[in-house]
Formats: C-alpha cells, structure tokens, sequence
C-alpha cells in the first residue's frame, strides 16, 4: 500500500486508528479455547468488529512466538484473513527486527513475502546496512524506532549527540535513507512535547503512534502535536481495545471502544478540515 | 548454563567456537532437498560434525522466520535435537528482540521456556524495561548488542555522548542492570582496538564476536584483545563453517573449518594458561 492509498482510507473512514492485535491466550474468553486456534478465532472477531473504525492492524510478533510455530501459523492465519476479508486495511508487524544486511534481506523476506505484511518496525541501534534491505520492496514500508512508548526511552534516546538527542539524530540520520514514501517513525503517545518537535523537523513522515490507552497517552495532545497535511498519524491501541471485556461480548465491546476513538478521531480530523 | 560451566567446557574442549546456523536452502546441497525437513537436516549433520570442536551454536532467527511456521518448527527441531544430543552445548537463540516490558516478558518465555535456549541476544535501544524481563530465567543470558560488526555500527554506535561513545555508554549502563553471571555482550571482531577498549572497562562480562570469516575479522587480534581470566569469549563462525562446501561433503568439511578454528582457539588458550 503506498501512502496516498494510505490516506484516502483514512479521510473515507474519518480514522487514524490502529488496533494492536496483541493477543494473549491467558486474557481472551475461556469459550474461545474450544476452538482449534484460539488465538486467530479471537483476532478474527475482534478485526470483524472493529475494521469499520480502523485502517490499520498491528500484531506484535512476540505474543505469537511464544507458542512457536503454532503461534507463527496464528500469526500467517491472521493476515491472511486480513488480506482477503478487509484488502483495504494497513497490516504492521511489529517487530523491532534489524542485523546485518543479509539477515535483514532475510527478515525483510519472512515479513513481507511469506508474512505479506505491509510495513515492518525496525530498530535502528545497528545502521544504515540493517535498514537497507526492507526498503528495495515496492509499497511496503520500515516504520523505525525513533522516541518510544515505555520508561526506558530515558535511558539512551534522550542522551545528547552533539546538537541534539540520539532519537532526533536517528530521525535526521534515517530520512537520508529513505523518503516518506517508504519510511514513518515510532513516536510515543507518552512525549506529546517531543512528538511537537519532530513533526516541524519531520513534516512530510508519518508516525505510528503507541502509549494511547494503557501506557497513558492523550490522542489530543498527540493529534494537536502531529497531524499533518495528510494526516501523519497511526494511533495505536492494543489492550484498550482488545480486552474491552473478558466475556463473551469481547468482540462487541472492542468495536465499542474502536468506534469512541474513531468519533474522537473524526472530530479531530475534521478540526484539521480532513 | 551458567557461567562456571560454559567456562568447564571452554577448558575441556580447548575451544571458544560459537558456530552461527544461518541456514538458508538456496545454499544447501541439493540432495538435502528430499527430507521432509532441509533445513533441520541440514544443521543435524553439521551438528554432529562440528560439536567436537564448538562451545555454542546460535541459529539467527531471520534465516527460519523467512520460511514461517514451517521455519519456526526447523528452529524448534534444530535446539531440541542440540539438547538431546549435545547437553553440554551452550544455545544462542540471535534474535536482536527488545520492546516494551509487557511484549518482552513474551519474547522472553517464547525463546527460554517454549524454544528453550540458553541466551538470547537483545537490542538496547529501548532501554531498562525493554530488557529486564529477559533478566527472571535461572541460567539464562542476555546477550545485548553493544558494538556490531557490520559498516552500520559506524552510524550512531560510535557518537559522542559526552564523555564515551553511544556503545561505551550503552555497556556502562546496562552493567547496572545484569551482572556478568546473567549478561553478555555482542563486540563485532570488526573492531579489534574498541574490544581492547571494552575488555579494560568490563574485564569480567562474556563477549559474543561475531565478524571472524566473511565479514573480515581476525581471530589473533580478538583474542589478543578480548581473552581474560575465564576466557570471556565466544566467538561466532557461520558461513565459512556450513557453506565450507556445498557438495555431499558439506558436513565433513564444515567440520574440518571448525576444527581449524578450534586448534588456534588451543593455541590462543594455551597462551594464556587457560
């Protein structure tokens, strides 16, 4: 998908929202356990009931490789039902790869041939020939770590490099590699103040959003801060949404919650005359 | 593993051979191409060929994500068979994962409780909470990413932030958080003066060099640098081992490639008096 298809699904849904599909067999309903594979059956209502409110997915590969290859085939299961029930949605698997060149071009093969994920997070730490590789693919994207969600974003991305911070250095370094045709960047909700500073360094990016919901962050502070012409943004929400409930109205209450933050959204969008 | 025991088997076989399972098809000997399973076949054989001489295997996990579930299963066979067969063997799951403290505490039971590795290695850029979850497993190891050996570790490894460079920093901070029983550090055998450097500020923490063969390194030089009291390496060969030939004597002959290595590694010990 490239970035005007992007958008256009974002102004026809009057939406920004990605739904994290970060699902873990200890909290979804114990009924869904009956089913062969628990964890797609459960993905499978939740995208059902919400993907009238969201343009993008974003299973995080650690809560499927904890069940090994099973887990890897929940993983396979629930894009491809992305792909064939909802062809217009946005898929990020979120993964925080990155290594040397050719164990990226290898990386970059599993999630976007086999996995056909639309974008991939990256770590930046290893540079420039780790990142390479993800971009010689038409319309998918490397979304790159740049300021994150959690507490540890304090230990080195706030550490001065002369001029600036290392995750100001990052951004500055990496939209060298590429353009925001190909590459956005992970700015937590959790810094709405910084989030401010890089989109007037960075006006033409998107950035995927984490931190709204459970880690703390405001969607109106982060829309206030990085919206752009068009758009700019994915805000994710992952538990928030997901387990809405425990019972077996999981799937209704998540499309409840998909839906408040989608009205939110709207009216944020149209703010902006989106 | 522990730390006194990977040391006990560094003695006994006079080695510190890490032999790095990158396997890919397109470089396996054909032949291999009528098991069920190649890939899993295919590091069997150079497993039993090469254990005599090695410490560690590290299959990286680009090399069986690229193949999905199915690569998942190759990687859960390839460790199960090296437990069974080898116990003695110290398991390196190259998996450069990290990210917010709840997704790792996954990552964490899916490569030491369901993979069940010994180590695994781990991206610093997003901090403490990114990294302490791996940090509750008896036995097992961090290993985390100080300085890479690839051309890209020049991009922000190496900048000033104040008094050190980005990778002194990221080793200073991080021995805070493990002590050299439960934390590694990857030192790319690219940077031979900077290992000399890294040895001098932690002359007790294990470095995993990766870098000796294809990638330039040299054996001498990093052993002069980074050799202390119990050893305090482990050094990686991947592709100059497996792909030593890609003829039915592949397996034999990596054997021979790791045997070499092995008795420089003697040599390297027998000059310390280890």
């Amino acid at each position: 998908m490239n970035k005007q298809q992007l958008f256009e699904q974002i102004k026809k849904k009057q939406s920004f929202l990605c739904v994290g599909l970060d699902t873990d067999v200890n909290k979804i309903p114990q009924e869904l356990m009956a089913f062969e594979d628990p964890v797609f059956e459960f993905n499978k209502q939740i995208i059902n009931h919400t993907a009238p409110y969201a343009v993008a997915y974003k299973p995080n590969t650690a809560f499927y490789e904890v069940y090994g290859a099973k887990g890897w085939q929940s993983l396979q299961r629930t894009i491809q039902y992305l792909h064939n029930n909802y062809p217009e949605i946005f898929i990020i698997a979120d993964a925080k790869r990155g290594d040397i060149g050719n164990t990226s071009a290898n990386y970059a093969k599993a999630f976007f041939n086999t996995l056909k994920a639309d974008a991939l997070t990256v770590a930046p730490y290893m540079g420039k020939d780790s990142v390479e590789p993800f971009l010689n693919f038409e319309d998918k994207w490397v979304i790159l770590l740049a300021l994150t969600s959690n507490k540890g974003s304090q230990d080195f991305q706030y550490l001065n490099v002369g001029e600036r911070m290392l995750h100001q250095q990052v951004l500055q370094t990496a939209t060298t590699w590429a353009t925001s045709e190909q590459m956005m960047f992970v700015v937590g909700a959790t810094h709405p103040e910084e989030l401010g500073e890089i989109r007037k360094m960075l006006p033409d990016y998107f950035f995927l959003v984490p931190g709204v919901g459970a880690q703390g962050g405001d969607l109106q502070a982060v829309a206030e801060n990085g919206l752009n012409d068009d758009c700019g943004l994915l805000v994710n929400s992952s538990r928030g949404i997901i387990y809405a409930s425990n019972g077996s109205d999981f799937a209704v209450r998540a499309g409840e919650e998909a839906k408040k933050l989608q009205e939110q959204m709207a009216e944020l969008l149209r703010n902006r005359g989106l």
